[in-house]
C-alpha cells in the first residue's frame, strides 16, 4: 500500500496498491491551489512512482469528486491503464477526458455497485457507500494476502435522497470473512457524532424559500446531485421554476438529467438569458460559485458583474456548501458584497437547522464502520495530520483493530506480509503544478510542472491602483525574467502593458479593490496575449500594489 | 462623525468627532495584511481627512489592542496632538513610540475610567467597559449637539477577573439624561445569546493541566492579562511555575506586571534560558503565536526552531485563542506539526467547555446597551458590512433607537444637526501600506507607503525548491525593477544569491515546506543585505517555485 496523495494533506488524493508486479491505482485528485501558489491553476499528485513501477492494472475511481478524479486527465497518459468507475463518475471523466482531447485513446470500463472484477492478482468488488454526490462506491479488494477495503468518502446516511443506502450487509459480510486492511476517510475524524442525513438540509430549505419574498438564488457543489434535486423539489412544490448559471453547474445537471439522476419536471426549466425577465418570485437560480472562486458565477453575480444576473433588493442568496479551508476570506468578501446589495443572504452558522450537511462520517459512524470491518490493519487515509490522528485514536478506543493501527502520511508505503506490517522506504511523492490557463479557458489546456515552466521564464506584472478611485496610478510595469532577450521584447512589454491597462479598464470597481479577481483576470488576458505573439507561456505572477 | 476606518472592514479602527474646527480622534488601528499583499508588514489607515482639517484636539485611546493602537506611531507626528489612554494603554503605546523613536516628542496624558476631560467644545468622560483585555474604556462625550457615546470594544462580563464591572450605571444615567447618538461595537453581531464571562475558560484549563503528564505550553493573545492571570493562578495551585516565551507576551507580561496589573506570586517565574532543563511537571510556558504568525515562538516551537523548548511527546500545548479570519490555514498546519510531534493538542472545537471566550459583546449584550443608552441616532461601528448590518437589524428589533439607524461604512461622514443626521460627502479613507523591517527587527522602522516604495523599485528573488528533499534546485534568481542600474547591480545581485542561499541552509526542512515561512526569512534577510550595500529599501517579493 503506497499513498501517494491526500494522507496528511488536504485532497490530492490518491494511492497505489501494489501486490508483486501489479499495481492497482486508486484515485486521482487535485488539490486546490492556496492563495501563496500565485499563478498555478491546478495541483496534482507526482506519480513517479508509478511511472518506475510499469504494470499499472487499472485506475479505480470511487467517486466523481474533483479531489479524486480531477488529476485524471494528467495522469492517465502516463498510466496508460482501463479506468473503472460508476456511470456518473466515468460521465464525468470523460468530459474531462475530451476537453484535454484525450478521449479517444481512454479505456473506459463502467461499473455499478455489487459488480466483481479480475484485475490480474486482484478481485475488486464496489459497494456502495452514501457521501456527498451520487453513484459512489468503496473497494473491497481480494488480494492473495487477504481482504483490502477502500472506503473512498463516505458517510452512513440512514435516509438517502434517493433511498440508495449505504451497503451495511456487504461491509458486514466482509468483516465476517475477515478484513487484512482497512482503509478509511477520515475527513470528519474532529467531529463527534454523527453527520446529519442529506434530507436534514428540506425543513430549513422550504422555510427559506417560502420567506424569500423575490428571487431565490442558492448555491451548492455542482456535484451536490441530491442537493440539487432537493432544490429543484421545494422550488416544484413552491411553484418555481429552476433556472441554472455557472458551466460547472450547467455541466453537471446536464450530465446528471442524462442519467436519469436527477428528476426535473417537464417545463420547469428557465433558461438562462430568460432570468432577468421573469417573476421574480416565481424562480430559483441555481448557481455555482459556492466558494467564491474568483471567475465563478457567484463572485460575479456579488459584484454585479454578470450578465444574466442583477440581484435587486430583498432578493434572497442561499450559500448551502461548507466553506473548504483557505477561502474563508474570499466567501467572506462575497457575503459582505451580497450585504450591500440588500439581499437577504443565508450562510451556515450553526445555529438554527442547517442549510448545508457533510457528506463525510462523524465519529459514531467511524466506529460502526470499524466495528463492522474489524480489520487485522487500519490505516486512517483522507485528511490533515491531526484528522488522522484522531481517526487513529478513534480506532484504538473501538478496540476491533486485532493487528496495528498504522499513522501513514503520503509517500511512506506498507508493506503487509504474513509477518506483520511493516513500513518500506518512503516514495517520491509531492504536489506537481498545472498551470491549466485558466478554468475558463480549458481549452488551451498544457500540461507542465514548473520545472518545465522555467523554459519558457517569469512574467511579473505591476499595477498600482488607487484603493478608492479604482485609478490606476502609473503605467503598469512589467518585469521578466528568462522569456525574451532585453532587445527584443521592448516592443512587446509596451503592448503587455496596454493588455494589463485594457483589462483594468473592462473591470468594475469592486472587482478592482478583490485582488484575487484582478490578478486573475490579468493573468488570464496576458496569458492570451504572450501566448499568441511568442507561443511561450511564461508563468505569470501579477503584482498589484494599492496607493 | 467621520469614520476613518473599521467600518465595512476588519480592524483599522479609526474614527473622527467634529464640530466646526475641533476634532476629535478616537482610537488608531492597524490591520494585519493578508497573504495578497506580500511583503508588506502592517496597514494602517489612510489620515489624509486629519492631515487637510487642522485642529485635532486629542487622540483617544479606548484600549490596548493593535487593532486601536497599532498605528500610533505612524500617525502620531501627521496630528501633533495629546494623546489620552488609560495607565495600562500608554505603557503600551510608550513601548511603541520608543521603539520609533518618537517617545519624547510625545505628550500622553493619562486618564482613568469615571474622569472626564474638556477638549475644546467637548467634554469627555471615560467609562469603564469590560473586554478582553484590561483598562478598557468607553468614550461618553459631551458636545454642544447633544452626548455622543462610543463603546470601544466591550462584552458585559458580569463576573471579570479583576472584580472591575462593565460600568453599567454610567450608561444609565447618559440613558436617562438622553444620548444623541450610539456608536456600538459589531464584531459579534452574528452571535446570538450572551458571550461567556473570561472566568469560563477556568475549568476546562483546571482539568487540562491537571491532566498534564508532561509540560504545558498555552498560548493566547499576550494582551489578554486575565487569561494570563488565570494561568498564572492555575498553575500555581497545582504547584507549577510558569515562564514566558516570545517578545510580545514578554514585554506584555512585564508591563502588567509594573503596573500591579498582573500578580505572580514571588519566586514561581522560570526564566527561559532554565526551562530545557526544568521538571517537565512542574512547569507551565505562556507562548505568543496563537495565530501562528511565521516568526513567532509558538510556529518556531512546533517545527522544532525554538532554541529555548524543544517539545516532547506527550507535551500538553493549548491554544486559548480565537482564530482571527485569514489565518485559518497557518494556524491549521502549525496544529498539524505539533501532531506529528505527538504532543497532546487542545484547541477551541466548540464541543467541550471553552478554552476561549470572545471580548467581544453577543447579540443579548447588543440589546441590554441599546436599552440603556436608548439613543436617538443609532451608528454600528469596528465589524465587516455584514456585522454592521446585523447590528442595525438588532437595534430594529429591540426598537430603543428614537431616531435612525445608520449603516455607513469607513469615509462616509455622517452629520447631526438639530435637523436630522445628514450623509455628507465621503472623503479620503483607505488602507495605507507600511513596510516596518519586520516584526523582529523593528530598531529599524521606516515609514514608507506603497507611493515611496516606487523610489527603491522591486527585487523579485525567485527561489526552486524541491518539495521533498528540501534542497534548492538552481541558483535563486532575483528579478529587479527600479532598483539598479543594470551594470552596477550584477555583481551585488550576485552577493543578494548567496543570501538566500545561506538564509535557506539555515532553514529546517519542515520550514522550508512551509512557504509562509521561509519567504518572510528569505525577505528580512534580502532586506537587511540591500540596505547595507545600498541604503535603499526596494520593495521585496519572494517567489517560491515547487519542482
Amino acid at each position: 500500500m503506497v499513498p501517494l496523495g491526500g494522507l496528511g494533506e488536504f485532497g490530492m488524493n490518491m494511492m497505489a496498491l501494489r501486490y508483486g508486479e501489479d499495481i492497482l491505482a486508486i484515485d486521482a485528485g487535485l488539490m486546490f491551489p492556496e492563495t501563496e501558489l500565485l499563478g498555478v491553476d491546478v495541483v496534482i499528485p507526482d506519480i513517479t512512482y508509478l511511472k518506475q513501477n510499469r504494470g499499472v492494472r487499472a485506475l479505480l475511481l470511487t467517486h466523481a469528486h474533483e479531489d479524486h478524479i480531477g488529476a485524471v486527465p494528467y495522469v492517465l497518459p502516463d498510466l496508460n491503464c482501463p479506468v473503472y468507475g460508476t456511470r456518473f463518475t466515468l460521465a464525468l471523466v470523460r468530459k474531462k477526458l475530451e476537453e484535454h482531447g484525450l478521449l479517444e485513446k481512454a479505456d473506459l470500463r463502467e461499473i455499478s455497485p455489487g459488480m466483481t472484477v479480475t484485475l490480474g492478482p486482484f478481485e475488486v468488488e464496489f459497494v456502495h457507500v452514501t457521501h456527498s454526490t451520487i453513484e459512489c462506491v468503496a473497494l473491497a479488494i481480494r488480494t492473495p494476502l487477504g481482504i483490502v477495503i477502500h472506503t473512498g468518502d463516505f458517510k452512513v446516511d440512514p435516509t438517502p435522497v434517493d433511498g440508495q443506502s449505504f451497503d451495511l450487509h456487504r461491509f458486514a459480510r466482509y468483516g465476517q470473512e475477515g478484513v487484512l486492511a482497512l482503509f478509511a476517510d477520515s475527513t470528519n475524524a474532529e467531529r463527534p457524532g454523527y453527520t446529519p442525513s442529506e434530507r436534514a438540509v428540506r425543513p430549513r430549505l422550504e422555510e427559506l424559500f417560502r420567506a424569500a419574498p423575490k428571487r431565490v438564488v442558492i448555491s451548492c457543489f455542482s456535484s451536490s446531485v441530491h442537493r440539487i434535486q432537493q432544490v429543484i423539489d421545494i422550488a416544484t412544490e413552491q411553484g418555481r421554476k429552476v433556472a441554472f448559471i455557472g458551466r460547472s453547474m450547467g455541466d453537471n445537471v446536464e450530465i446528471a438529467h442524462s442519467l436519469n439522476k436527477l428528476h426535473i419536471p417537464d417545463g420547469s426549466v428557465v433558461r438562462p438569458q430568460d432570468i432577468k425577465a421573469f417573476d421574480p418570485r416565481r424562480i430559483v437560480i441555481l448557481a455555482s460559485g459556492s466558494q467564491a472562486e474568483p471567475m465563478s458565477a457567484l463572485s460575479r453575480i456579488a459584484v454585479d458583474n454578470h450578465r444574466l444576473l442583477e440581484l435587486q433588493e430583498n432578493d434572497t442568496v442561499i450559500l448551502s456548501a461548507r466553506i473548504i479551508p483557505g477561502n474563508e476570506k474570499a466567501i467572506s468578501r462575497m457575503i459582505d458584497h451580497l450585504f450591500r446589495r440588500r439581499v437577504l443572504v443565508y450562510y451556515e452558522s450553526g445555529r438554527s437547522a442547517p442549510i448545508h450537511v457533510s457528506g463525510h462520517a462523524s465519529q459514531e459512524e467511524m466506529k460502526l464502520l470499524l466495528n463492522l470491518v474489524r480489520p487485522k490493519y487500519f490505516v486512517p487515509i483522507h485528511g490533515e495530520y491531526r484528522q488522522l490522528f484522531q481517526h487513529a485514536s478513534l480506532a484504538r478506543q473501538v478496540g476491533s483493530v486485532s493487528g496495528e493501527i498504522l499513522m501513514v502520511e503520503s509517500g511512506q508505503p506498507i508493506e503487509f506480509t504474513p509477518d506483520g506490517a511493516f513500513r518500506r522506504e518512503p516514495v517520491q511523492v509531492g504536489r506537481v503544478f498545472v498551470d491549466s490557463g485558466s478554468l475558463e479557458e480549458i481549452e488551451e489546456v498544457v500540461i507542465r510542472d514548473r520545472r518545465h515552466l522555467a523554459e519558457d521564464g517569469v512574467v511579473v506584472p505591476i499595477i498600482a491602483i488607487n484603493k478608492h478611485s479604482g485609478k490606476i496610478e502609473a503605467s503598469p510595469e512589467i518585469v521578466t525574467r528568462g522569456f525574451l532577450p532585453m532587445d527584443d521584447g521592448q516592443e512587446l512589454l509596451a503592448l503587455a502593458r496596454n493588455v494589463v491597462l485594457k483589462t483594468m479598464e473592462q473591470s468594475n470597481p469592486e472587482e478592482k479593490s478583490d485582488w484575487s479577481v484582478i490578478k486573475e483576470k490579468i493573468r488570464v488576458d496576458l496569458k492570451k496575449f504572450l501566448n499568441k505573439k511568442t507561443s511561450k507561456r511564461p508563468l505569470i505572477l501579477p503584482v498589484i500594489l494599492e496607493v
